[in-house]
């Protein structure tokens, strides 16, 4: 198998914002695109909860990546234009340090001896590999669903760190709804008996808890209306029927899906990750959401939510735009109708594509940008 | 312990939809008020999932019940003016035979050797009981939630088997949103290393899955909006923080509330009754819901959905009264801004109480009932 990932190895100490310290990590990253002469064509992409940085196909390694219809040549980020960055968020399972890396002070994996993590400290290491790569501020920072969370701590933790935002289908902060789903799917992990405090091994993985999580996650990704117009009431006839178990076509929809995530993801990641998503709320210490993104320079911002979207529901994207404008920045907001939900970004390009492209092409328009080193 | 709880043993054979066959079987019921002299003012209460017979106190049993601020003297169900029956649906293990009772030819519960029940074998049973206080015809068929299942069945059983119909928050048929979130609470419940193929035991019960399911059910009950003006961020006290474990209110909110269902619910009846509702099409052979609805016999109609439903969304319930509609029956319908969610018929009764006493003084009215014998 071929890789275009390349990997940031930091020695400069990385503290926790909850306590915690590592003394080295590893960033994993790709990069699409080449950087221009004054280094000022560069997009960093934050992602969601269980990315790669493989976003995208490349000579490299041609497997299509997990936003492969919207990064290329001639694609909505075009990539002859811009430098491309997109990174495996600290903490994660995909080359990034987190909780499966091994710890150098005991030889095996941190497991819960990784540190509490933050969406805040997804962000600080995020921004060492803007400054490895010898980039002073971003063209554009782009995060969304969970990365609409940590580029939000990262403009707060930079405030001249790009030039523009995009944000989709991010949060200021978690509200109850989605803290209950996230902290049942932590349960489910933690309640599987292979879980046992952290000490699962290969042969006792808690396969049954993340599958069950990922269900629920389903649950919290699309909408009633997709799997509705999409399953309606066919019968499956993929799984064997056991009692109680899988009649309908959306339950062997989602058996397959669940299954597919099992053996992609470390379980303790998930629950760190998880977790770190409960506790953000960027406008903590501050009176409120404006003050919280006072002082943070851009030149424009365009903020995106989906109608249908019940685990960061559009109310939440509207008031990252509203705070935005607030604040004097030139801010656009589309509410999406789509019937996709929350994961509309990762499937429904008809709609998002036209938007997104036509963001990034204003940017070049307004920005002038040099063209890449050819 | 006092109670006003009412059995009917029916020795005639019931035969369920699926197959199978109970030689004989109880149903548990309550009634509040008098059944006039013409027996014209009965009306039948069909629950939903979880609740008992007992609706709402009486001097026999004065501990409130279930639905207490809508079943009195005065209240919106006047028992100065109505015969009220509600009742333990079939499958469930309040009083009325499920897959708990004891299967009288081995003298151990049934469990998983209960026939497959639908949501139509619980409206037969439920006639019968009907049947056995000598009641005709009742004065309002009443069903919320899976009782909005129950009653529509019951009426397609018995086209002239009310006058009247109240169908709250319920739906013709269970879409694949539904389906699956009572799939995964099943499979939480079959998961328990506790569930044992359903030889679980007094000692060891599927506490944990059902703890877990009852959660997953709270998360579909409610509405985000009402746990983010109820919750926020605010943090919880009350229960120990484990890793991963509750941090905020709302999951401390949702750990009692489930904890009080564990106890209080047999793991096999809440599976059957869930199964019966996923397959419940009151369509199934008929090309429309006008045509399945066809030949009923009801001079009004009231359905009421809540606008912020997520397990049994208003366009179902506007389906029914459309369906109801166009058959010539006279019906209103109410999408009630509610921050309650599916729920809201039990606790929002500010907004239920008016909607539902306007419609018995109507019925009262339009009627001319004779009073019952005092």
């Amino acid at each position: 198998m071929t890789s275009a990932t390349l990997y940031m190895h930091d020695d400069q100490p990385l503290e926790f914002k909850r306590g915690g310290v590592l003394p080295a990590y590893t960033i994993a990253y790709e990069t699409w695109g080449e950087l221009n002469a004054d280094r000022s064509n560069a997009l960093l992409i934050l992602t969601g909860l269980s990315p790669s940085a493989h976003a995208a196909s490349s000579p490299a390694d041609p497997s299509p990546g997990w936003w492969e219809p919207m990064i290329g040549p001639g694609a909505p980020i075009d990539t002859e234009h811009f430098f491309v960055i997109s990174l495996n968020s600290l903490g994660s399972c995909k080359g990034s340090t987190g909780p499966a890396s091994t710890n150098p002070t005991t030889g095996r994996p941190y497991r819960l001896d990784f540190p509490d993590l933050s969406i805040e400290d997804i962000a600080a290491a995020s921004a060492r590999v803007v400054k490895h790569l010898g980039i002073d501020r971003l063209c554009t920072l782009i995060g969304p669903s969970m990365g609409g969370m940590s580029t939000l701590a990262y403009l707060q933790q930079n405030p001249r760190g790009a030039r523009h935002y995009l944000n989709i289908s991010g949060a200021p902060k978690s509200e109850p709804f989605s803290i209950a789903i996230r902290s049942l799917q932590r349960e489910l992990i933690v309640s599987d008996p292979n879980w046992r405090g952290g000490q699962y091994d290969e042969k006792n993985w808690p396969e049954n808890g993340m599958r069950m999580a990922r269900k629920l996650g389903m649950l919290s990704y699309r909408s009633a209306e997709e799997w509705r117009s999409r399953f309606g009431r066919r019968v499956q006839n993929y799984f064997p029927t056991e009692p109680f178990g899988m009649n309908y076509e959306v339950e062997s929809y989602l058996e397959a899906a669940a299954r597919r995530f099992i053996g992609a993801f470390d379980p303790c990641s998930y629950l760190y990750l998880s977790r770190s998503m409960d506790w953000f709320d960027c406008t903590e210490g501050h009176p409120n959401l404006t003050s919280a993104l006072q002082g943070i320079e851009l030149q424009s911002a365009y903020i995106i939510g989906v109608d249908t979207d019940i685990l960061f529901p559009p109310h939440q994207q509207e008031a990252i735009a509203n705070a935005l404008s607030e604040n004097g920045i030139q801010t656009a907001y589309t509410q999406l109708p789509s019937i996709m939900g929350h994961d509309a970004f990762l499937v429904d390009y008809d709609h998002f594509n036209p938007l997104v492209g036509a963001y990034f092409k204003r940017i070049l328009h307004e920005d002038g940008l040099a063209a890449p080193a050819a």
